[in-house]
């Protein structure tokens, strides 16, 4: 009985885990997309969404079935209720590459970027991806250190963000209005997918150490 | 012990609906705020938002408690795993009307609005203010008609946010780009503050039918 239970937990670790290898690859076919118009990309992240859904309602599931069959306390409910807070947090990080890849496919055969902005998004997209494979790995690990990187990973994130905005709001921006409320938004999915990795990442030092990190500023 | 279990799930409840009450006042102001330049209103709202996460805190660590002693199952587990996705969403809420109460201080003592957009982000305000009260609602009855009428309300909004992109995109758009950006922000943390009120609404259909309605489309 005990050996399924501890099953029973691995198994959302594992899945959440999966959750972030997925939504990392989301981001970085959906980057791509981006990038290059690559239309059939975007349609494939797309398509793929529904996939980071059901992983998520197995998480859910597991979750919900733990918490009713075995009662679990102190750490391992910790481990649970992070699970059911983690799995929002990663499904969201799917929606939003999800986002990129249908601003790519709205406006195809034009790019969404003039090039003078390609080159943040494409460090937006690499630091993004990072931080979900890092998420997999804090929440496979539990190494409290590696869960301390997505800070700073986010700070470099959040200065990508800023800077855009400066771009945009400089003077001598010739791509019009059209164009800058695209990257507006674009770079806000980046921004909230990097917040949402280092909830969870998070999330695990509170299973490990029963206490919160601060606040995310957001 | 059993009347004492019940006060703690009512707890929850009523915690929920409390946070819903006061990210509505905290949209109504900081929308008034937006559309008057009243950087007083912007403050407070600023400034009470750390209420919201007491709030927040205080449920979820409700829920903990419930989960650790008292493992319930069934409907009553339902409404505590409920609970903890509900202080997530309606904590977002907030941090939402934070950002639009940010972005007023920020510009001050210019109106971040042109004349032209200002009656939708009215409208916009009156619709989300409304939903949160309605979500509230929706926790203290567990109606569901209520329930079904934040999914209308919602596209309503939505309507909002999309013709919101049309006058933003339309070549006699004489605002420039930095108000086209700060409107493309602003009108997003309105429709996804609708999004999160629509989502609470639905934890409460699943924890009255044990079903999930269908997703949100985001």
């Amino acid at each position: 009985m005990r050996d399924h239970y501890q099953e029973q937990l691995d198994g959302l670790a594992s899945g959440l885990a999966d959750m972030c290898d997925q939504v990392a690859a989301a981001l970085e076919m959906a980057t791509q997309a981006l990038l290059e118009r690559g239309l059939q990309l975007a349609e494939q992240v797309i398509s793929d969404d529904v996939k980071i859904d059901e992983l998520r309602v197995g998480v859910e599931d597991g979750a919900f079935a733990l918490l009713a069959l075995q009662a679990p306390v102190a750490t391992d409910l910790r481990i649970v209720v992070s699970a059911i807070h983690g799995a929002t947090d990663i499904e969201r990080m799917g929606d939003l590459a999800l986002h990129v890849a249908q601003a790519t496919r709205r406006r195809h055969p034009e790019p969404v970027l003039p090039e003078e902005v390609r080159p943040y998004f494409a460090e937006m997209g690499r630091v993004g991806v990072l931080l979900a494979r890092k998420a997999g790995d804090v929440i496979r690990t539990r190494n409290l250190a590696a869960a301390a990187e997505l800070e700073t990973d986010d700070d470099a994130m959040d200065d990508l963000h800023r800077h855009m905005f400066t771009v945009l709001m400089d003077r001598n921006w010739q791509h019009g209005v059209a164009a800058a409320v695209d990257i507006t938004l674009l770079a806000r999915f980046y921004e909230r997918y990097a917040d949402h990795a280092v909830a969870v990442a998070r999330r695990i030092v509170y299973v490990v150490t029963g206490r919160m990190p601060g606040p995310l500023a957001v």
